[in-house]
């Protein structure tokens, strides 16, 4: 096969504070020829996350740091152009982690197979992928919501965050979800069915308006951002409640450690717990996630949103808008 | 049975900030007639302990507040001088929530008998009390303890601490602890079998100072005190680790919310989990503990050390003791 170029978004920079478009480098490099085993892969979806900020650091984390100068990567959905792989034909879709390039050769490892007649390709980036994952195995593993039980998340509006209400509703919980516009919380309240709402740019006291939404206080807290509107909800939470730590948005832009309330004397007088989520180590449990939470979309109980931008070269910039929370639901790039 | 008076010590003021004797009065008051299925009590060791700093302000807390005006109680090993209830003979002792009270009537709900043939009176007040069962039941239970981990403890050289680590040397860990001097420090791995200790009153860099004592990081962090040392210790949390928040003793008297660095961010990276513990919460666990903590002690595996002040008069004084550190171990005052 002959040599082909391909183009791909590389890492220029590590961003020091907030990423900014002069962090990322548009270049070309080589399509490697196939061997057996391999798939020549064209690249249809891209997911852009938050938690890719923290790969642009190169503190110690959870998944290696990207390396200056090398491909990012992220969840994409591609299409097979040629295979070398008995288990993988041409035509066929593929979900996994894989480069910000146009074209690339893979290995099968770490690729499945996804069905476009069951579901639209992007929904395997979303809510039959990591984010809805994220969603139904933080909520339940951590979370262990009971019914009557009242459950507040954060970054409600956002891909994982509007899954995790839904769920909330349909386990039979009380759902109070927070956002930062007007339309959003209306949008969580009309399409995603949560019980109340709060707009945190517009309210001045965050921990008041929490306990008038919550009643009867917090059990489960989904908190998706960190920062201020996690100490309001430590004011509110019950005795033998429990948060999923899934991710820290507010902060990741930080360049110092950021500081709040002391979070240990609460745990202490509520018997409370707190626990970091990330859906990687639960490896295990992800096929039945993902059949739960299909049966629920073919049921109709599960809706979800998607932004989507056009075209390789907006990547970076779609990445960028998630820190402006210009999205509503799982943000993903059609190339 | 005619009326008789006794001595008592109730809350006078609701301090502010670090209790002072004046907010303690010492008064006199007539005990009760016995009733029947009640007992005529005499205090014999009182058992004083920093989250009774907690009950002494209104807010809302895992146990209702103390009442102005009224006695303060808290554990305390008496001695049965009349009884009204068939369970419980003259010349027993039992153990029990009792007031700061010379003598007194109880009812027999919640008391139970102590043997002194076994353990000396004052170990029902400490190791095979409350105090043992919150560092048996806090390690097992929340810090999930597995041979060849590193358990950090803070608070080391108190009545809790210095039984975590031993437990922890039991099961088979590496053990460090932080303490106030370096006496309590060369204690803690001469008297207690630590592995390694490190004075917090002295040492510069907290968190430089966990990573050279715990190589292999932090898989479990027994917190008994919160603020700056717990600070430190978030910098050397291990993936999956597990912090047990029992106490925040550093920060019971500030007037103010104390503020420390954001835990939700390393939580998320760390996958780590912390929570609070009351061993109130886990009673149906407590004769389990007991009989493992008695099995220990007779086989020689466990030790504790006690600071006991004596007399009536000298109890608040040793509560207030506390908060400056000058207890080794469990801090009981004898009457």
């Amino acid at each position: 096969m002959k040599a082909m170029d391909t183009r791909v978004i590389k890492l220029k920079n590590r961003p020091k504070g907030r990423p900014e478009i002069s962090d990322f480098e548009f270049d070309k490099t080589e399509v490697c020829s196939l061997q057996d085993g391999e798939l020549l892969l064209k690249t249809r979806y891209v997911s852009v996350d938050p938690y890719l900020r923290g790969r642009m650091s190169d503190a110690p984390s959870y998944i290696p740091p990207f390396e200056v100068g090398k491909p990012i990567e992220s969840g994409i959905i591609a299409e097979v152009i040629e295979s070398k792989n008995k288990d993988f034909s041409k035509g066929d879709f593929v979900s996994g982690t894989l480069d910000w390039k146009e074209s690339q050769v893979a290995k099968a490892d770490g690729l499945h197979k996804v069905d476009p007649e069951k579901a639209p390709l992007s929904a395997y980036l979303g809510i039959l992928g990591m984010t809805g994952l994220t969603a139904y195995l933080g909520l339940t593993e951590i979370g262990k919501p009971k019914e009557g039980e009242t459950l507040l998340v954060s970054g409600a509006a956002g891909a994982v965050g509007s899954v995790v209400g839904q769920i909330g509703k349909i386990l039979g919980l009380r759902v109070v979800g927070i956002a930062g516009t007007d339309e959003k919380i209306e949008m969580l309240k009309s399409e995603f069915g949560f019980d109340a709402g709060i707009n945190y740019k517009t309210t001045e006291n965050m921990t008041k308006a929490i306990a008038e939404a919550c009643p009867d206080g917090v059990d489960v807290y989904f908190d998706n951002v960190g920062g201020e509107i996690s100490e309001a909800a430590l004011f509110n939470i019950n005795k033998f409640s429990r948060t999923i730590n899934c991710g820290a948005i507010s902060v990741y832009n930080n360049t110092e450690i950021p500081k709040s309330i002391s979070v240990q004397p609460f745990l202490v007088k509520k018997s409370s717990l707190m626990q970091g989520f990330i859906v990687f180590d639960y490896a295990d449990k992800h096929p039945e996630g993902i059949r739960q939470l299909t049966q629920w979309l073919n049921e109709g109980k599960l809706k979800y949103t998607e932004t989507i931008r056009e075209g390789f070269d907006n990547i970076p910039k779609a990445f960028l808008e998630l820190f402006d929370g210009k999205n509503k639901g799982k943000m993903i790039v059609k190339i």
